[in-house]
Order: C-alpha cells, then structure tokens, then sequence
C-alpha cells in the first residue's frame, strides 16, 4: 500500500484551484463582512454535546470523535459550523439586538454527504440572529444569492420550503417522536408509497384523516408560484399554514429579480431538525447538489442559555469553485540569482509590490526550473535590467 | 456541565481578532505568492502513516486519529503541514527543478506543545524543494523574517542551530537507537548533569572519549558568533562539522541586517527526527515561544519515492496576531430600512464597494443595533441621503 494514497472523498488541492479557492473566499468574504457580517473563527473541535446541540442523528453519525485527553471526554471534529457560530452569539457576544455572523472555514464528515462531495467541505456563510421578521429571511437570502453571483455563478435556480407546514400539521396530533422521523424520512424522500403505506398502517391512530390527507398532498405541492394557491385550498387553515404560504409568496416577488428560476417544495425538509421556519437551496446547471442553502432556525441558542431567532446561509467553496470557469492563472517572471547586484534587486522587489511573481533562479539550478511557473525573464540589456516575454 | 464550555487549549475566535488574522494571512499569504511559492490545500486528515512519514515518536502521540469508517484504516488529522507538502512535492507535482510551495492552514494536537499555546494553531509556512545548496537556506530564512517584517513584528531575535553536528559526532559510532534517542533527549533539554552521567555510565562503550567530550561540549556552545570560532577549535575536525560551522558563519553575515541579534545554539535539535541540516527559529519580546522555526530536511520525501533536498519554515498566526498591536478596527454605518428608496439602495451599494461596512437596520430592531458596531449612520436631510457621525 502506497503511502501518498489519500482516503476516499479526500483531496489535496492543487496550485491553480487552490489559488481560485481562495480568490474566491476573499472576494466572499469581503462582500459578508461590508454588509455588516461579523467574522468568527470557531475551533475545529470541541466537546461533542456542544457541537450536536438541536441537531438530529444524522449529524452525529456524520461527525468524527475523539478522546480528550486532558479531561477524558469525547470531542467531535465539527461536520457544520451552524451551531458553533449560534453558540458565539448566545455566549460570547451576548448581544441584545440583531447581530451578524460570518465564517469560513472546512468541516469534516466521516461518510460525504452526497456520492460527488468530498468529505472536507469548506464551508463559507452567514447567519443573522435576533430578528424573526420576514425583513431577516429576505436579507439572508438576498445576501446568499449576490454571494453566488460575485463568485461568477450567472445562472441560479431557488428552491423554497417551509418547514413550519409539516410541523403544524403533526403538531398537537400527539405522534410518537418515532412516527415523526419515519414520517419525515418519507416526505423528504418523496416516497409516496411509503407514506401511503405509513400512514394507511395506522400505526398512529392520532392522525386523523384530515391530516393523513394534508401529508399525502405534500410530496406533490412541489413546482412554480401557482402550487401556493393549489395549497391553500388542499390544505388545512391553520394560521401557521396561511402564514407560511403568504411569506412564501412575498419572497418570491422580492428575489425573482436575482434568479433565473423559482420553485416550491412544500415536502422539502433538509435541515428539519433545526429549522423551524423557511429553508431555501440554490442550484445551478452543471451540479447536481444544491451550491447554497440554508433557512430558519429559531431554537438552536436554547441549549446555551438562550433561544433567539436566527436564519442563515451556508455554502462549499470547493463545489463552487469547480463551476466557476477558471480564469487563466497569472504566470511568473524568472530574475537570475546575483544578490550583490543592487539594481536588479530592487527592479524585483518594484515588481513583487506591484503582484507580480517572481522566482529567483538557485544557482546550480539554472534553466531547471519548470517553464509552467514562469512567462517571462528579467535579462541584462545593454546594462539595465528588463523584463522580457520568453 | 454546560454546553458551551470548551476543552482546554481550544478557543473561539472573535471579530475583532478574527479580523486581525484574517489580515495577517492575506498579507503574508501574497508576500509568499510574489516570491514564487504556490498556493495549496492539503487535507485536514489522511491515513496515518502518510502523516507519520519522517517524523518521530513525539508527532505520533500529538496527532488525533479516527477511523476511516470507508476502509477500516486508521487517519490521523494533520499535526503538522511539512510531511504533507513534501508529499505534494514527491508524488503529485513530480517537477525536475525547484520546487516553491506555501500553505496556510488549522493543525491539531492532541496536547498542547507548549503550556502557552493552543491546541489548534494556524500554521502558515513555505517550503522549497529540489535544491541543496546554501542559497536556498539564504531564501527561506530571509523569507521568514521579512514575512515577520511585512506582518508587524519589528524585533526579530534569530536562533541557528545545524543537526549535522550531533549527527556527525554520532555517525558510524554504532550507537544503538534507543541512546540515540536518550542523547538527542538530554542535549535538547540542555541537561548536562544527566548527559554527564548518560555518557559517563558507559551505557554504550562504541562511543571514544574523542566523541564523549565533544558531546559534553555541545551544551555550552551557545552563544554570540564567537562560540563559532571556540567550537571550531575545540570539536573533531569531522568535515560535516567545519561545513556546518562554515555555513553558519555565511547565513549570520547576509542576515544580520534583517535582525536585531543573532545567537548560535549548537545542540539545539529541535526537528532533529527529520531535519538533517541547518535549523532556526526567530524570537521577538513578549513572547517566550518561538514565533516563527523551520530548517532543512533532506530525506523527507523518501517514503513517498522521492527524496528531495527540502527546506522550509512556518508560523502559528494566532500566536502572532496576539504580539502585533491591534489596529483600530473600523466600524459600521447603519442604513434605515426602507427597500423601496432607490436613491438610498445606490448610496447604500456605493459605499459598500468603496470597502465602507454598511449595517441595515431592520424593521423592529430600531435601536437595538449594538453601538460598537457602528459609529455612523445615514439619514435624509433637505431630501438628501447623507452619512453622519453619531
């Protein structure tokens, strides 16, 4: 067995996509931060019952632990910087009014969350917490797509869902928490056959036919605008259900001006163990896996000491850098080694504050350097020192 | 036991510090850029003996392992991004010639190196492959300092210390590892009581008085460059050693403009495990750490079929940004919400693209913005958008 062989879904990154990456993140980044996003930096590891706070078995099974050896608990590399960057606000910061997140940094599963993801995802986003108004989800979302659009994605489909419809419906129907998970297991596979068969099992008698009903209908109120006015009339009126269903309504009339598509999916609920509200997915041609997504979240603090409304983003900067065409990377200048001459030292030290590569030739290694680093030559002519094409 | 109570040596990092460093790795991470290193992103983990290669015992008992659940093998997450570039070097760029890489990246330990530092400092550092002469030691070093320089550390204390000394004295001495390892232990805690007695209780007879006394020597020479001149006097005439002196004396000469001091310490072996030549590190007050060490490394890129000569140095960030002195962070402007005001959106996309944070207020939250973050605000006057101070 080779020892330079990587594990599966592991990579190294290479020179060119590495230099994009982080292109990419700062331009992000910058565009978080003058929007008033603060940045964080959590730590890659901490105890595991932090980390899986408001999280649901999936997230433990996806998370690596290890031994602390100095207090002998277990700790979790985290697989999602969502409750690490909630833990700083209802902590750390401690702020009484609206405070802004940002962060960009990898997470690690032990299994890819998708067959085509890698198992170090870098993840960049944002996250927005004390305000449960509308005017928050809108900013979140607003910011996620001129996130996408500044990184040179020019073609994006949005995805809205509503968690709070499936949560009404079950709510006060008095289900075993087990029924709840089977239940959004099927939904969130869209299986109507085996949502059929569950709930026409009666395994939850509490489920009266009115409800059964409603669930039945949600794997199909999935496509454009005019499955909300379908979904008013199927469904029950509850308030939750009507207010869901209007805030839908307003974000599409808002954000249909930075997309190309929008679409619903009132079964769609990714993230159901912490969302409570609105969760929305961008997509875009050439990607199979959603490029963005995030959504609601209102009682994630509550493990700290302190629930507070929050919505957020999140994003892969690998994934993403794989769609954006790569710009040709710029190539080198190769200056010859003679340290003692004052003049072509200081042409090379003009050049590299003015960005531009240079790569001192070693002596003994002349003409070995590799010709893919470099594209032009600082040569001697006439007794000044120029750069010239090769 | 509360939730969000960290393991000991792991810490958030918070805005204004996360900020500081997010500069300092952009600054140095450029500087790195223009002299010709290449950018890449090794792996948080990979299968432990890939991460082990070269490194000794001390790096297996600092480094975290998991299970790799997709082929029952054990990885380690990286404790150090050294092995990891060479094997980026040996196996995946294969080039001929000289060979400039750069990284910047989380490492984790499961014990902290020293009581000062965390368990997870963010290393940044250079490596130069494919060349073996003293120019190359020259570039690194000096990159190191200036690098020091660009991020605000304005005095530099440089410790050079060479491995080729101990290792000469040792070589074909047939002393067996396991006093080896003893030896290497004592001279790098300086404890002459205990090699005194480890020489003298004739544990390994192989080794003559010749060598026995200048291994009793080595501890002293420490020192200004005069300790030079004494331990050319004193130690065998072995031509490893008077290379090694030689350079030394060549590296103080070209970098003592770049520093305020610098000291010779001839039975530091720190990285003796897999360093083969010269080592350094460089010092600054406040800080009892060395903030910034490298050396070179000849054999490294064996195991992976491929040895290569190596030098390279690297630096923990967060321990740097805590010795620069924090420059003023700038704060906000907070915006009225008012999304329909076209003239208000444009000073609002304006400012932000002139690098200006630009806080929106959202409805409900009037006055609750917190006021550090912010200290202007934009209001209308005469029918004008306008900034003001508050």
């Amino acid at each position: 067995m080779r020892n330079w062989l990587l594990p599966e879904y592991v990579e190294d990154v290479l020179p060119s996509e590495a230099l994009r990456i982080e292109k990419m993140r700062r331009c992000i980044l910058d565009f978080l931060l003058v929007h008033g996003y603060q940045f964080v930096i959590p730590p890659l590891l901490e105890y595991v019952e932090s980390l899986l706070s408001g999280s649901g078995s999936d997230m433990d099974l996806r998370m690596f632990k290890v031994l602390d050896q100095l207090s002998g608990r277990m700790m979790g590399l985290r697989a999602d910087s969502t409750p690490q960057t909630a833990r700083i606000d209802a902590h750390l910061l401690n702020d009484k009014g609206v405070t802004r997140l940002c962060y960009a940094n990898s997470v690690l599963h032990t299994i890819p969350c998708e067959i085509t993801r890698t198992r170090e995802p870098f993840q960049i986003g944002a996250e927005l917490y004390g305000h449960s108004g509308l005017e928050s989800d809108l900013e979140i979302q607003c910011l996620m797509l001129k996130c996408l659009a500044v990184s040179g994605i020019d073609k994006i489909h949005l995805d809205l869902g509503h968690v709070a419809i499936f949560r009404s419906l079950i709510k006060d129907s008095g289900v075993l928490p087990e029924f709840e998970v089977d239940l959004y297991n099927v939904l969130q596979a869209k299986d109507t056959a085996a949502l059929k068969e569950l709930l026409c099992a009666g395994l939850d008698k509490r489920l009266n036919k009115h409800i059964r009903d409603a669930l039945m209908l949600l794997p199909e109120l999935y496509g454009g605008k005019k499955i909300l006015a379908h979904a008013r009339k199927m469904l029950p009126s509850y308030p939750e259900i009507e207010n869901a269903l209007d805030q839908l309504e307003v974000i599409e009339e808002e954000l249909k001006e930075f997309v190309d598509t929008i679409t619903f999916d009132l079964s769609d609920l990714r993230g159901y163990h912490y969302h409570t509200g609105m969760v929305f997915a961008a997509y875009t041609p050439g990607s199979a896996n959603a490029i963005a997504l995030g959504g609601r979240y209102d009682e994630i603090g509550k493990v700290f000491g302190r629930a507070r409304p929050a919505t957020g983003f999140s994003m892969d900067l690998r994934e993403l850098s794989r769609l954006v065409r790569s710009d040709t990377c710029s190539k080198g200048i190769l200056a010859p080694y003679n340290k003692d001459d004052k003049a072509l030292e200081k042409i090379i030290e003009q050049l590299r504050n003015d960005g531009h590569i240079v790569i001192t030739e070693l002596p003994g290694s002349e003409n070995k350097e590799n010709t893919l680093y470099y594209d032009r030559k600082i040569i001697l002519h006439n007794d000044v020192w120029q750069v010239v094409g090769i």
